[in-house]
């Protein structure tokens, strides 16, 4: 079943012509990758593998170089005033190598989904229909600063069968062309085309405007980056996207919730880390418990130097048990994702209230509620629309490897195809098949 | 876990105002639906049955006044002049009324996918991780002048928990009434939200492009129609669609095939049907075959009617067969759907070249391989990028009732969400749940 995997002799970082232009570029790039796309989903698993491993041994080999090309970049960059977190996303450091070098590792270990075959059922006329998972064809991937999303996109997309074009943030153009050339070594040595990852190879930001523009090339793009990026590509992008805007992500305490978990969960879901999608931005308690739990879950907050944005009722309370330095909330807290430590507090009449809260101001992306009364916690999980919703547990932890996905490419807020963390899955498609032995329609 | 369903007082077939901007009308509609669809999807399985049922019993009951006002729509298009075939798709008739009936009691029957929960499995943090289906929650048909559509689409999106937005074409726009106000009847009856199905109570044309136009109101488009109106939703909606273009669907007859089979499967692909989308449109023969079964096929297509475009070695078989008035094939013939007695032939080395013309020339909905060669029908299968590959069946095969779908909203070409023949399921999105006990992230 497995056919030769052919070389492609174009290069994978080829940047455009002098004075080309850009759009005509990337239109090759694309072209490119359309072909590649088909050499690599016929791969056999053991070639994907192989690719993976090498890659990663590569990478450990090449620390040093990719340590230079990357010091080049930083250095650019901080000359150029970029802010400190965005030096540190640039940074790759030694254990950023080993890391991307481990994840590459991590995900030549997952199982091949392509050619699985699920759910062959006999029918009346005598064929058995079945669906095969294949890869979707070209994924594009678009990010800011980080380098490591070169290598692990890269992975992802390879294992699943798909071509890859690669564009990351300008200040990362070094690492990202180092990288690149040895994600085009490995699959060289795997005897896969080296095409079918791509990086676009010039910093001229139209680059992106045009590779959202080629639904006949990119079949989904994977945006990777701020609030900023992925509005302009919801604005501009003909092709599908797996994406989320924000994460508005909700806990509800619930009156028959066990309360030393509500008091872990919400502490954990808010504070162990405050710039992820998947933090708690708003905390729901209902009334009846509101009095005992929150003066707890307010020292917690205020000792970690979380600001606390409350409605009426919610600041009563913490203000009685001596919590200083409380803020009013206004209805534009309940749709905000702060990214950082605040946190708006809201006293709800019980889960009907809670449900329609979280409906009308969330983003879809996480929820949770704490209760250990079967009927609340089963209807909070049916009627709360969200990618994500959890009974008794962080919000935190919905992630692509606390779910066992092995990998994510990305979260996604939307109901269409992928749903919530995205690993290998979201990057296949479920086509039918039919075993006939001369069936026909009557 | 079932919540109460509440009326609203709206009326599901609410024209425009006089003088109403029809926006403004359409985004109101909008609204009601995006209202409705929260209670839809609450509603417990017993509901929707109910409703179904009642559906049924007052289509049969009503069925004179149906034929009446569908006889005001056919006589008005047949004085403007409308074509036969677009006549006859208009006309209900009494075996159309009990056709619908059926066709709802049908998708009462059919297992509710709403709520189920898939593959929970324990993992590491102890949480439990699954999915569960939910609706997707307003879909929008745009149709032509078919009325049963009004029907048919409304008892899935119903049954699937989706609130609906019909627009049928204007030459139905009293049928289309009489059936709303029969479907709202028996959403009354049933205790469901009268406008989780509403018609678009305007024959304005500009109601269309409004309607595709707002992502916060409606989820998915699916268009009913033909490659016109497909054409111009592909180039101004901004609502994901379900939807196909076209069916250039091919057999190919391998040179091991069984050729009774490919006789067989040949024939009825192409003339059991000449109108519909998974007809055959351009058969390949391998060269080792051509020479025994063309003239056997030529001989049943002129028998039949069917004119013949033929490549130069084909055309040479067939002439010396016998066979007469044979065209010579142009490039421009390999990418035609003729949903017409016609059909493209050409002679092909083998299995490499068949799927290299069919991943070129076809349209990714449905092409079949005739062989007895294992290795080469799993090749086909694995290679060919269509919705559909086949090994020793019909195309014809590729149709909702005969995957065992139970009933189809229409066909996806396209590689994400739902592929092929789309049945309830596709109506449906799966969003994770998360079974906790407290657990937390580390």
């Amino acid at each position: 079943m497995n056919t030769p995997v052919t070389h492609s002799p174009a290069s994978p970082i080829l940047a455009p012509e002098p004075g080309e232009d850009v759009g005509d570029y990337v239109r090759q790039v694309g072209q490119e990758a359309r072909r590649a796309c088909v050499l690599l989903a016929r791969a056999p698993s053991a070639a994907k593998n192989r690719c993976l491993l090498e890659l990663a041994h590569l990478l450990r080999q090449a620390r040093d170089e990719l340590l230079r090309a990357n010091a080049v970049d930083v250095a650019r960059a901080r000359a150029g005033g970029l802010d400190s977190a965005a030096l540190d996303r640039l940074t790759l450091g030694e254990k950023g190598v080993e890391a991307m070098a481990t994840g590459v590792e991590q995900v030549a270990a997952l199982a091949d989904p392509v050619g699985s075959i699920e759910q062959v059922r006999p029918l009346p006329s005598g064929i058995r229909v079945g669906r095969m998972r294949v890869p979707l064809g070209v994924i594009g991937i678009i990010y800011e600063s980080r380098p490591n999303v070169t290598v692990d996109a890269a992975a992802l997309c390879i294992k699943s069968g798909n071509a890859t074009i690669l564009r990351g943030g300008s200040e990362a153009i070094e690492s990202n062309r180092a990288l690149a050339a040895i994600i085009a070594e490995a699959m060289a040595a795997a005897g896969l085309p080296r095409t079918a990852v791509q990086l676009i190879g010039t910093t001229d930001r139209a680059a992106v405007g045009h590779l959202v523009s080629h639904p006949e090339y990119v079949d989904v793009i994977v945006p990777r980056g701020g609030r900023g990026l992925i509005e302009r590509l919801m604005r501009e992008s003909k092709v599908p996207m797996i994406k989320h805007l924000d994460g508005i992500c909700h806990v509800y305490i619930d009156d028959d919730a066990d309360l030393e978990q509500a008091v872990r969960i919400a502490d954990n879901a808010k504070t162990q880390r405050y710039g992820t999608c998947n933090t708690m931005e708003t905390l729901l308690v209902a009334r009846s418990v509101a009095g005992t739990v929150l003066p707890r879950l307010g020292a917690i907050y205020t000792a970690k130097g979380v600001e606390l944005r409350c409605c009426p009722e919610s600041m009563a309370i913490l203000a009685s048990a001596g919590i200083a330095k409380l803020v009013a909330a206004t209805d534009a807290d309940w749709a905000t994702e702060y990214l950082a430590p605040i946190l708006a507090i809201r006293v709800v009449a019980g889960v009907d209230e809670a449900i329609d809260h979280i409906n009308t101001y969330g983003s879809k992306h996480t929820d949770s509620i704490v209760t250990m009364h079967h009927a609340k916690g089963m209807r909070f999980l049916r009627e709360v629309d969200s990618a994500s919703v959890m009974i008794n547990a962080s919000t935190r932890l919905a992630d692509g490897f606390e779910y066992g996905l092995g990998a994510e490419i990305g979260i996604s807020n939307d109901k269409l195809h992928a749903r919530g963390p995205v690993g290998l899955e979201g990057l296949t498609s479920l086509k039918y098949v039919v075993f006939g032995d001369g069936e026909v329609r009557r």
